[in-house]
């Protein structure tokens, strides 16, 4: 692995604190690392958007947030305020989970009104969507068909999961979404990633950004290898 | 047991369904369960509120709802519109999800000035709110301020758990609960709730609702354990 490699796992890397419990100081610890790391992001809780902004404005690293996460089970009206809220505290990003109900029954075209209602908010700002699949909950026939309705609806990315509910990412959901997309948007893997090998599984199988909470530590081990094998 | 309290468990049960896979045929199910059994509300997510309204409407069952469920970690504004729109589409019970982070940092004027802006939403409609402390991320003592602060900000019930993050409903926490809001409000068991034995318990604690997937099986424990009873 090279200096460069390492530097490109690192600005790839969303750099997540999503528990309800976080208090201010775990966020400002998020902050200072996506920082010093050169993080693509930081992934925080709606509730601490305008925080997480205050704290990176001297930075380039930009704050995604999430919405109607991690159900996804708000109606789009909510979700578009949601989002839009987010916006204004400082948000670029906006990882939303679509309606998984209705993507299990096969109506597309509701699906496709879903997320098209927040990336009406967020499209205009120069801030992007990424929609979220739950690939745990989801058939390969359903998460093909529900990532090409992402980028109907003009998402920029597709994820694998929210990281709370059935499996996180796996290489096969990354290459599938990857397959699925084709150049039309990019692909976010997240869940369980919290070692140097599973991100780089993940970048080869196709994935864009990772969103993890162990960015630090992946970033350390690739740092690690770069030396070692300078040595060697 | 007594026809009449087995009678009595169900008018305390409220049907939950909040899988976010749920499709429609699980959502008819559930509201005609509860009509048959005389429950006393379907908790179903937002995307169904308007629909279980209809499917309700010639019947004595309140239609439940979720808000900023199950993180908490929306902001005020936010909440209160979710909550808005679930009143519109006909729910009347809002079950929302306090602000945990700032529990945890004790920040009690912000934990109550986000519950209050749900209340202010939903009291004018004759309808109510739960707030759901996640009891399994708190401490004791910061569960009995958290439920002090809802009573504050006119909720009529604290609920013990969202039944998605840490442990769900305790007897302990049941009774804690109670203790902590006296007669000013009332208090929702929920998560993990499957036995008649397990409702029993909760109610004896200090319940007056119950949370739980399991209601027809707890009710039909509860008449099987009448009949048994009647014969010897």
């Amino acid at each position: 692995m090279t200096e460069q490699q390492s530097v490109g796992i690192a600005s790839a890397i969303d750099h997540t604190e999503l528990r309800p419990d976080a208090i201010r100081d775990q966020i400002v610890v998020l902050c200072r690392e996506a920082a010093q790391f050169s993080f693509a992001a930081v992934c925080v809780n709606p509730v601490w958007v305008a925080e997480a902004s205050r704290l990176l404005k001297d930075h380039d690293v930009a704050v995604a947030t999430v919405c109607s996460f991690p159900l996804g089970a708000c109606v789009p009206h909510v979700k578009a305020v949601e989002a839009k809220r987010s916006i204004e505290d400082g948000a670029s990003e906006i990882d939303m989970v679509l309606n998984i109900g209705a993507t299990k029954a096969g109506e597309w075209s509701r699906v496709e009104e879903d997320i098209a209602a927040v990336v009406e908010v967020v499209n205009p700002t120069s801030g992007f969507v990424k929609v979220i699949l739950e690939c745990g909950l989801l058939s390969d026939e359903e998460k093909a068909l529900a990532a090409q309705c992402a980028v109907r609806a003009g998402a920029l990315y597709v994820k694998t999961s929210t990281g709370m509910l059935g499996s996180g990412a796996t290489t096969h959901d990354v290459a599938l979404l990857r397959r699925a997309v084709g150049s039309r948007a990019k692909v976010k893997a997240a869940g369980g990633i919290r070692t140097l090998a599973q991100a780089q599984e993940m970048l080869t199988a196709g994935a864009d950004r990772l969103g993890t909470s162990s960015g630090v530590a992946i970033f350390e081990e690739a740092h690690q290898t770069v030396k070692r094998e300078a040595q060697d």
